[in-house]
């Protein structure tokens, strides 16, 4: 199976799935809290996530699978082949508002991004890439953005962050532009590859991530903990992702007292 | 003159001047700095205020303006036809990220809000209506949003009332199902009237709402500044606007110590 025909089916699997979230949308929705009156999970999510789940194991038998919704939601490795999946990330929006949500998919093998698919359902557009040769959105080869620093640019951020000062999110706010609270890491790393925003700081699991790696990867974005360690992918973790010039302003600036 | 044949008229004007500004995101911008450092103003926003100018002094020489640029931003009463215009609402998004940003235009006789016209250049969708009318997206006449209570939906808000807490800004977005932060009125606007938030807490000048409360009124959102009075139209002033029921939770969670 070469890498191409992979995009191809994964992309089909992508447009059938969004077209059923649409389509649900007409409907009533089935949302449930899960660790909080604000932590949802919907009918939609499950149902999405099952679908892929089905298409994976069919197609790809022996492959392993990290997904935010019940028993896949953790792995012990990332050796071998690793499919990593958040079937609707932006819940809350997805319920809320029905746009500003994403399906995010990607491949990796050994620990290393090999693919990776944000689709903007309600705006059909879909950023998708892989190590080494580049980043598109729909068909279209996109071009690197600006290597701004934190004070040209706006800085995508985390809510709770910015309010309560984590790590003094709030002053690197200040110094920059201005700060953008989409509520949708797909949102917000779209935005740093259309070169929109300079960076997000934010507080995300494997599943919020790992499709936007692959992509920041091939662009030249450091991303990082926010403490500068390696991202986990085991755990929900401060997340910092930025232009060159950006993560290093914005490392300057963080505190961890 | 028939308020169709003015709705028509300006239908007309907002589409030419979006795609001025359209083909003007292809050439490099001359971007100004206003107040202060994150206060922007570009070539294109004057321009675009200045082809509305010239079109109402053509065709409605006795009317008055209030508009967002240049000398045009005070007036004395709004006894008269007025017509209150912000040529690019959210000009550091329009710098930054060439989309969320709005065209917004307003027309009030003697205060009263006649006409509001919100345009979403880069998503082509223009928000319009008037008094007793209703309110279109397009050519589609829109439902009127549920009035969900605060804890019920998503809030729009600005991010130096939230960052600084102003007037208990941070514990009123906590009791919401989330904040929201587009640095742009008109989305925020926006996502009201499509029912996505419940309210939007800012800090606006007369063309960052004019055009809004008209739209608003129409829907039955309650709106003023947020201590309960009257909004001036002639000063940037903290504002509330908000369904019915989080306009009252919202109201008795303010602390103005």
């Amino acid at each position: 199976m070469t890498k191409e025909r992979m995009i191809i089916e994964i992309k089909e699997w992508l447009k059938e799935a969004a077209g059923y979230i649409q389509v649900s949308l007409t409907n009533q929705l089935t949302v449930s809290q899960k660790s909080g009156r604000t932590d949802l999970v919907t009918n939609i999510d499950e149902e999405t996530q099952a679908f892929f789940i089905k298409k994976i194991n069919k197609h790809y038998p022996d492959d392993r699978i990290l997904a935010e919704e019940k028993e896949f939601n953790t792995i012990d490795s990332l050796s071998g082949r690793v499919w990593i999946i958040d079937p609707i990330d932006g819940t809350m929006n997805f319920v809320m508002e029905q746009e500003n949500f994403c399906i995010m998919l990607a491949v990796f093998e050994e620990g290393i991004g090999q693919l990776g698919f944000i689709y903007d359902v309600m705006r059909d557009e879909l950023y998708w890439g892989g190590k080494d040769f580049g980043v598109f959105l729909n068909d279209q080869k996109m071009s690197t953005p600006k290597n701004l620093s934190l004070s040209e640019g706006l800085l995508g951020m985390n809510a709770y962050m910015y309010g309560e000062n984590i790590y003094s999110a709030k002053e690197i706010g200040r110094a920059s532009m201005g700060i953008r609270i989409s509520g949708c890491a797909g949102v917000e790393l779209i935005a740093m590859l259309k070169g929109n925003h300079i960076g997000y700081i934010s507080n995300l699991s494997p599943w919020d991530y790992a499709a936007g790696l692959v992509l920041l990867e091939e662009f030249g974005f450091k991303y990082s903990n926010i403490k500068g360690t390696k991202l986990s992918f085991s755990k929900r973790e401060y997340f910092l992702a930025a232009t060159p010039k950006a993560y290093e302003d914005i490392q300057k600036r963080l505190s961890f007292e």
